[in-house]
C-alpha cells in the first residue's frame, strides 16, 4: 500500500505555513495573551449592527449562503460606483488570491513582488509552480518603478503590491499607484492590495475604472471593518476577469452569516469613521510608548505600527520573544533590512497600558540575550 | 492592454457553475420559495448549543479564527477515536475536495467516479486538467466493483464515491465499502464522501483505520447538523495525507464563528439523534404525499427522498419546474436514467403541507406541458 501519489509539484511543496497563528503559541506556553497586538485585527470590534445581523443569521444558517453573492455584490456595487459584475466575493483576500493565482499562475511563469512583502501572496505563487521574481524595498516604501521594470523584464503575469503596504505600513498617493497601473506592461496584472485601504489618508487609492484590465483591487472587511474571523474579502476588477472566477472559486464558500454581517457593516459607515478615529489615536499613544522606550515609530497609514528597534533582526525577535512571554502578542517584518523593526497592531486603552507595562522589562531582557 | 494571461487549463475551461442556488431562482421570479427542499438543508436548523455559540461568537469575530483548528480537531478526533494528525478540517467537504484534488490531479490524470454523481467533485477534477472517467450506477446504487475494476484500468489517482449516495440516497452496508478499500489499486485514492452518514442506518460506516493510505473520509456539519451555511466540512485519513494539506489549504480559511458553532454542536449528540427522528418522520410523510399522486419512492439513508417519476427526465424536469413555480424548491438527479426521478429534501410539516398542496397541480401541468 504505497498511498496516493501527488502532482510533482505538491510532492515537492515544502509543508510551508505563512503564518503561525496566536493561538498555537498560547497553547504553547499555557496561558492566554493579555494584549492580542500581532495580526492586525481591530479590536474595536465589527460595527454593532453587524454583530447583531449575525448573531441573528446564526439560527439560519442551516441554509446555505446565495453562491452568488448577489446582495452584497450589489451593495458593494453601489458604494464604489461600478457594476454588480465587477465585484467577486471570496473567503478573505487570501482566499481570492488563490484564485487569481491558479487561474494565471502555471509552472515557471513569472511573478514579481518585493522583497518581504505578504508572504501569503508567495505561499500561493509557489504553490502553483510559479516563478518569484523578488524586488527590494526603497528604503521603508515598495518601489513601483522597479516593479513595472522587473515584471517588463521577466515577462511577469502578476505583481503584487499592497499600498498601504504590511508589515512597513508605509503609502504611496495615488497619483504614483496610477503611474504604476499606467505601465503595467502588455499581459501583466497588477494585484492591487488594498487590505488598510479604509486606514489610510485620502487620497491614498486611485479612482476605480473597472473597464481597465491591468489591475484588480483587492479588499477586505477584516482590517478596518473589524471582521477578520467572519472571512469576507472581494475584488473590483474587469468584468471578463471578474467572470472568470466562477471557473475555479467554491461557489458555496462564502458563510451565510458573513454575508449577513458584511451587509450590515456597509449599512453603518459611522463605524469606519469611529474606528479611523481611534486607530490614530492608538497608533500616537503606541508611538509615545515605543519613543519612550528609545524605539521609533514609521508613518503608518494602517491599524498597526511599525517601529524601528536600531538594531538588526535578532534584537527584533528577541522582542518580539520577550514580549510574548509578558503576554503580549505582536509580530515583525520577516526580511531583512525590514526585520529591524516590530509590528504592533493598534489596540484599546487596556492593551495600551498592557504594552507599555511589559515592554521596558521585555526591551532589557531581549538585550540581555544577545 | 490585452489584459492578463490566463493559464493555458483556465483559459479553456467553461464558466460552469455546478449548482444554481435557490435565491438566484428567487430573484428571477420574484418571491420567495415557500418551502426551500432543493439543497439536502436540514430545515431543523443546528442544535440551539450551536446556534447559541455562533450568536456569541459574533462580536469576536474580529480575532481571524486558529488557523489549525485545534480545539475543534481534538474534539473530532476523541469522536472518531482517532488522531488530531488524522484529522483536517476545512471550508466545507467542497472546499476539501478542491485542495484533494489539486493535491493528486494535473492535465491528464485519471480520476474515477459514478456517471451521475456529486457534480462539484467533477468540477475540480476538470478544472485541475484531470480526466475524468465515470462508470454507470448500477441500478440506483453505485458500484463499488465497477468502480475500482475502472481505477485499475486507467490508473486513477483517485477515486469518488459517496456512502450514502446523492442524488439517489442509496447506501451500502460497510463491508461492501470495507471490501472497496481492500481493493483500491496501489497509487489510487478512495475518497468516500459520507456527507450524510449521521443520517444512515447504524453500520453502514467501516470502522475508521487512520493507517490506512488508501481511503480519505469526508464529513461535514452541513446535513444532519444543520449548519451548511456555516461552512464547516472536515477529512479523515492517513497523517502524511492530512499534513499535506498544509502545503495549499487557506490557513486562516476558517470562520471564527463556524469553529464556535462547530465545537459546541459536538457537545449536543442528542440534537442529532433527534434530528435522525424527524428526518426519518419527514421521508415517510414525503414518501405518502408522493405515493398519494401515484410517484415511487425510493429507499434514502439520507436527509432526502428521490422519487421516481416513472417517465423520462422531461418529465422530471418539467416536474420541478412547475413545484417552482408553485413556490416549492426541489431539485433533481443530472444524469440519464437518474433523470426519471426527483430529489426532495426532509423538511417541517409546514413544508409537507405546501408540497401536498401544490404538488397535484404541478403534476397536471407538467404532464400537460409535454
Amino acid at each position: 500500500m504505497r498511498g496516493p501519489r501527488y502532482t510533482p509539484l505538491v510532492a515537492e511543496l515544502p509543508s510551508l505555513v505563512p503564518f503561525v497563528g496566536p493561538e498555537t503559541q498560547e497553547r504553547a506556553k499555557g496561558a492566554a495573551f493579555a494584549a492580542r497586538l500581532g495580526a492586525n485585527e481591530s479590536g474595536y470590534g465589527p460595527s454593532p449592527l453587524a454583530v447583531k445581523a449575525m448573531a441573528e443569521a446564526a439560527s439560519s444558517c442551516w441554509m446555505y449562503g446565495d453562491p452568488e453573492n448577489f446582495d452584497l455584490r450589489e451593495a458593494l456595487a453601489a458604494k464604489h460606483g461600478v457594476s454588480r459584475s465587477n465585484i467577486v466575493v471570496g473567503e478573505g483576500i487570501d482566499g481570492l488570491l488563490n484564485y487569481l493565482v491558479r487561474m494565471m499562475v502555471g509552472p515557471g511563469d513569472a511573478v514579481v513582488t518585493s522583497d518581504g512583502a505578504y508572504p501569503t501572496f508567495n505561499f500561493h505563487v509557489t504553490g502553483f509552480g510559479g516563478q518569484l521574481h523578488k524586488v527590494p524595498y526603497d528604503g521603508n516604501h515598495e518601489d513601483p518603478a522597479a516593479l513595472i521594470a522587473k515584471a517588463a523584464e521577466v515577462s511577469a503575469k502578476l505583481i503584487y503590491l499592497a499600498n498601504p503596504d504590511n508589515p512597513m505600513g508605509s503609502w504611496h498617493e495615488a497619483a504614483v499607484i496610477q503611474q504604476m497601473i499606467d505601465t503595467v506592461p502588455d499581459g501583466s496584472l497588477l494585484v492591487l492590495d488594498e487590505a488598510y485601504i479604509e486606514l489610510a489618508p485620502e487620497g491614498t487609492a486611485p479612482a476605480i475604472d473597472p473597464a481597465d484590465p491591468r489591475v484588480i483591487r483587492m479588499r477586505t472587511f477584516s482590517k478596518g471593518q473589524g471582521m477578520a474571523g467572519a472571512r469576507v474579502g472581494y475584488a473590483i476588477a474587469h468584468e471578463d476577469l471578474i467572470r472568470s472566477f466562477d471557473k475555479v472559486r467554491n461557489h458555496f464558500g462564502m458563510s451565510r452569516i458573513a454575508q449577513a454581517g458584511a451587509l450590515a457593516a456597509l449599512a453603518d459607515p459611522d463605524w469606519i469613521t469611529q474606528v479611523r478615529a481611534k486607530v490614530d489615536a492608538s497608533k500616537a499613544e503606541i508611538a509615545r510608548i515605543a519613543q519612550q522606550n528609545g524605539l521609533t515609530p514609521l508613518p503608518s497609514a494602517t491599524n498597526f505600527l511599525t517601529i524601528d528597534c536600531g538594531a538588526g533582526g535578532d534584537l527584533a525577535r528577541a522582542i518580539v520573544r520577550e514580549l510574548g512571554q509578558r503576554g503580549i502578542f505582536i509580530r515583525m517584518p520577516f526580511v531583512a533590512p525590514h526585520d529591524r523593526c516590530i509590528r504592533i497592531s493598534c489596540g484599546t486603552e487596556a492593551d495600551h497600558a498592557a504594552l507599555e507595562a511589559a515592554l521596558p522589562e521585555a526591551l532589557s531582557a531581549a538585550r540581555a540575550s544577545l
